[in-house]
C-alpha cells in the first residue's frame, strides 16, 4: 500500500511535470495536429490534389508523384512525368510539408502555396500552364461554384488554385507517431533498442541538421561535408536558387518523419534502404562508420517516426462538361 | 377533406403495388446495394486495386485507368500505358462491371476474377507478370498476413490476389440514382423532360441493347448496324474471342449507368459528348436521325442514371521492405 501511495494524483502530477521538463529538453518535438484551417478551402484543394485535368495529359495530379496511399511520395528514385519523363529528383514526401522552411529540395518556392504552381507548368512534369489549368476549371459548373463559395471572387485564377492545395497540404501533418508518444511522456511507448538508436541519433550529431518537430526541414546543408557524395544525379541544390558558389550541392534538409515510408532516399533516391541511407550520412555527413548494430539501432528509431497518416475519403472529382477542353496525352 | 382521404395508408398502399406493377413492367431495374461480400477480401482487394507495385513501373494501378474519383474510368479516348504507350481501346468504367455478362469490350474475361490479371501482365499496360507481382507481395509482411488472414493459406498467388480485387470491384455499384428512384415509385424524382427522354429512349429502340439493371453490359451487338462505322481503330471486337467472322465489330453493349461521368464514349472513345454519341447510336443502330430536341432530352435521361458513388477511405498502403524488388520505370 505505501509503494502505491507514491502514485497520487499529486505525485502523479509532479511526474508530468517531470516529463514535461524533459519534453522541453529534447531536441526533436512532437508534431502538432492542425490548428487552425479553413475547411472551405481544404474540401477544395483536396478535389485539386487529386484532379489530373491539371495536367496535360490528364493523367497526372499532384497525387500521381505524392502520393497520400505511400507516404506521400511515389518511392520511385525520381518521378515519371508527362509522356513519361524521367524527373530530375527524388519527389520528396508531401507530409508534414507545411513545416519546411521552403518547397522543393532547392528551396526555390518560399511556401506549399509557390510550390503548387510549379509542377502544374512545368513540361518535364504536368506540362499544363496556369491559364488552361484555370480555363479548364471555368468550365465545370461545380468547381465554379465551389471556388465562389471559398473565394468569393467573380472568376477563378491560379492564385487560388494553389491556395486551396496548399490549405488541403497543410492538413498532411502526421501526428500521433510512437516516438511522440514517448516525447509525451510515454516511457514504453518505444522499445529500449529504439530508445538506444536516438541517443546514437543524438550523440553522433545526426540530431545537428535533423531537429525540430519535422527532424528537418528547417535547413539547407551540403550532401557530402567530410567526404564528397558521388552521384550521376545533375542537380546542383540551393546554388540554383542563390546564384552562390558556396551553396552547390547544398540540399534542404529532408524531414525524417515517416521515412520508413519515404523510400528510396536523397534527392537522387539513390539509397534504397534506410540502413544504406544512415552508413553514408554518417560516413560523409559526420565522418563515422556506424557499426552493424549502431546502424541496425538508428534505424529502429527512424521506424518510430511514422505517424497517423492523413485519413479521408477518396474524393470525388465534378464532371468534365462539353464546354470542357479534352486532355492531350500523346499531342 | 375528400381529397386527402384518398391517401389513406390503405390507398397509398395500393399505390404502392401499382407503382410495383408498374416497375415490374419496366425493362430496367433499380441497381442494387451489394448483397454478399467477404469483407476481409474487399479491404485486401481495395489495397491492391491502389497499389502501383503490381506494374513494372511502380508508378500505374488499376486506378490509373479506372479511377474511382472520375466515375471508374480515367475519361481519355484511350489509356495510357506503361512507358506512355497508347492504349488501343477505351477504358470501361468498372463501376457496376460485376454485373457484366463478360468483361473487356471483346468479352475475353468471363468475370472480374480473370479480367484483373490482364492488365497486370499486359505489356502495354502494367507490363508486369503474375509470378513478379506475387513475389513482390511476399516481401511485404503486412501483406503476407493479410492474405493469410483472408486465403488462409501458406502462400500468395495470383488467384487470391485477383479474386481479392475482383471482391472489391463487386462492391463498386451505383445504387439510388434519380431514374433508380423513379423506378421505385418516387414519381417526382425526375423531370417531365428526363421521363420524355426515358420514353423516347425505349420507343426508339436504344432499350433493346440497353436494358437490364446497367442499361447494357449483357450482349454484344454489331457497331454499325445500319451505318457502317467509320473508325482509324483497330479493334475488331468479339471475333477476336470466337474467330467467327460474324461476331467482328461486335462489341460488349457498355452500361449506360454513371454515363454522364464516363466519357469520352464508344470503343474507341471518338465520342466526346453524350450528345454526340446519342447522334450517332440513333443514325448507325437505328437509322434514326433525333430532333435536336429528342437528343437533348435522351441526354437528359442518361444524366439521371448517375448513381451514389463508392465511398471509403483511401487506402494505406503497406511499405515495401529492404527486401522488395524496386520498380524499374525507365528500364
Amino acid at each position: 500500500m505505501k509503494k502505491n501511495a507514491f502514485f497520487t494524483p499529486i505525485a502523479t502530477a509532479i511526474l508530468l511535470v517531470a516529463a514535461g521538463v524533459a519534453l522541453a529538453q529534447e531536441p526533436v518535438e512532437p508534431i502538432s495536429p492542425v490548428k487552425e484551417v479553413n475547411l472551405g478551402k481544404v474540401e477544395l484543394g483536396k478535389k485539386l490534389y487529386f484532379d489530373p485535368r491539371l495536367s496535360k495529359s490528364g493523367f497526372i495530379s499532384c497525387n500521381s508523384c505524392h502520393n497520400l496511399s505511400m507516404g506521400g511520395t511515389d518511392n520511385l528514385k525520381t518521378s515519371i512525368g508527362h509522356k513519361w519523363q524521367q524527373g530530375p529528383i527524388n519527389s520528396p514526401t508531401v507530409l508534414n510539408s507545411s513545416l519546411n522552411v521552403a518547397q522543393f529540395w532547392d528551396g526555390r518556392a518560399a511556401d506549399l502555396k509557390a510550390q503548387a504552381g510549379g509542377p502544374i507548368a512545368n513540361p518535364g512534369e504536368m506540362a499544363f500552364t496556369h491559364t488552361l489549368a484555370v480555363d479548364m476549371l471555368e468550365t465545370i459548373p461545380e468547381y465554379v461554384i465551389e471556388f465562389k463559395l471559398v473565394f468569393g471572387k467573380a472568376l477563378i485564377d491560379i492564385d487560388q488554385v494553389t491556395d486551396a492545395i496548399a490549405e488541403f497540404e497543410k492538413t498532411l501533418v502526421t501526428p500521433n507517431s510512437r516516438f511522440d508518444h514517448w516525447l509525451l511522456g510515454e516511457t514504453d511507448a518505444i522499445t529500449a533498442e529504439e530508445l538506444g538508436g536516438y541517443q546514437l541519433f543524438k550523440l553522433s550529431g545526426c540530431i545537428a541538421c535533423h531537429n525540430g518537430s519535422s527532424l528537418g526541414g528547417t535547413s539547407f546543408q551540403k550532401m557530402g561535408i567530410v567526404e564528397p557524395y558521388q552521384t550521376a544525379n545533375t542537380a546542383q541544390g540551393l546554388i540554383a536558387v542563390t546564384g552562390k558558389d558556396a551553396d552547390r550541392f547544398k540540399f534542404k534538409v529532408p524531414t525524417l518523419r515517416n521515412v520508413a515510408l519515404t523510400y528510396p532516399y536523397f534527392h537522387d533516391g539513390e539509397a534504397a534502404t534506410l540502413s544504406h541511407a544512415v552508413d553514408i550520412m554518417g560516413r560523409l555527413q559526420l565522418g563515422k562508420q556506424f557499426t552493424p548494430q549502431e546502424n541496425a539501432q538508428i534505424v529502429a528509431f527512424l521506424k518510430t517516426l511514422t505517424g497517423d497518416q492523413p485519413l479521408f475519403d477518396l474524393p470525388m472529382l465534378p464532371p468534365s462538361t462539353d464546354k470542357t477542353p479534352k486532355p492531350t496525352p500523346f499531342d
